[in-house]
């Protein structure tokens, strides 16, 4: 028993349909459209890890992207009905890490995986911030 | 003569080509694309009259489009080379009028043509400016 | 009594909560993101009339937006929960209208008014072509 | 001499200028928008080394994103005149990589880095191809 439980991690399932405008010309999801469907997943997560978006942009508080690594696996195609599953994967004092999929249940494809390390910084001027204490506290286990 | 010189009219033409992510699976330029390209047409333009943008959103002080009516007219494609052109068409105390076409110069086709209204906001709070004294001297032949 | 019944009217209600995407440095959601948010919700109300995207596109058939006029009334912020309300306005032999409202229900906003011309043509070539039959019987009441 | 002809090493600069929907509520540019940027220059690079992207879509071959990483190293703001560099990185018979970089000329400030990898296929099928021999000869010694 190492004492972590598995609720403790944060973690996300948002669906998202296939759009027109998600597609190009080679009649497949473009690159672009899969991290903005990223984009809202690890909003939400943010969300649900406790972060008021609203009351911290009004505090010029704002969560911000450092570095994305992603790979195409697979291609979408319009209509498709796809869902983006997200959770936090490591957390520390100043920045933290998401790791997202997309996949598409209708066949089980792997369509795209991604990690992102996020900052907190604290706006005008950019300072990075330290992660709240609750956070620490909350997911410091995964380091 | 009525004094009114056409170089007082402000007009733009701004080049784009059709990139992957302007096109959508019907293999054809998407309407939100054309949009952005009007967007940026209708940005330099604002520059041309004298609106630094820069210094006025420093300043809490934005252009806000209102209304747009656009028509699709043909279709453009991958590849394409095409042209915006802008100019203010119409002047009032707290509003302004644009209009814009996207053409084809290949092939001569209208693609798209376009009306904006734009008002001056006041941020926070986001009340509506009198033009600039300036724009109405020199624009206000523009009714 | 006319015989027209409120059910034979196809209408849908997508919500939509504003990403950071969504906004620009003005703070408010920008005009495009607006655009976007009925992209979706317009193409859900075509599918809820029988319109099968994915069959429709492998079969060279594609709905195109011909006119849009859209009027701006207020403005939304980041995280602000919306919802684009749409509905079939007309329909004619070769184009239907949509009206769409986008609307904040906390505090009953009216965001947004927009009303989109359509056709559906056939590619490649464009050629417009003749509504289904069965919508034409089922929506002609709307003209 | 190692034979090397830096003529050899297909290179682009861009510029961009940033755009009202470029940035977002933090009033810096969004991560998405970047890469915007740097599609378009990709784009232009492959042109430069030969690609037709229209004769090539119309033959139904495509070039497409397989890994992208980003590092965001410091930010942009409305109206910032950025340039996108971009050069082939590698070139492999079936995949090659590209580096950019995002940097602002007025202050020298390096704001993005990325490398992504790229393949050719063709649709419908979405098959790998190799790389035309013309540029497995002409680049073949960036590996």
């Amino acid at each position: 028993m190492n004492g972590v439980n598995e609720e403790s991690i944060p973690q996300i399932v948002t669906p998202i349909q296939v759009m027109f405008f998600d597609t190009d010309c080679a009649a497949m999801v473009h690159n672009l459209a899969y991290l903005r469907f990223i984009e809202t997943a690890r909003t939400l997560l943010a969300e649900q890890m406790g972060m008021n978006l609203r009351s911290m942009s009004e505090g010029g508080e704002f969560p911000i992207v450092v570095r994305t690594e992603i790979d195409y696996r697979s291609s979408a195609v319009l209509a498709d009905r796809l869902e983006v599953h997200g959770r936090l994967e490591k957390m520390q004092r100043s920045r933290f890490w998401v790791a997202l999929e997309i996949i598409r249940p209708e066949d089980g494809k792997l369509i795209v995986t991604c990690r992102q390390m996020l900052a907190l910084i604290r706006m005008p001027g950019g300072k990075v911030m330290r992660m709240p204490v609750e956070w620490l506290e909350k997911y410091g286990h995964l380091r």
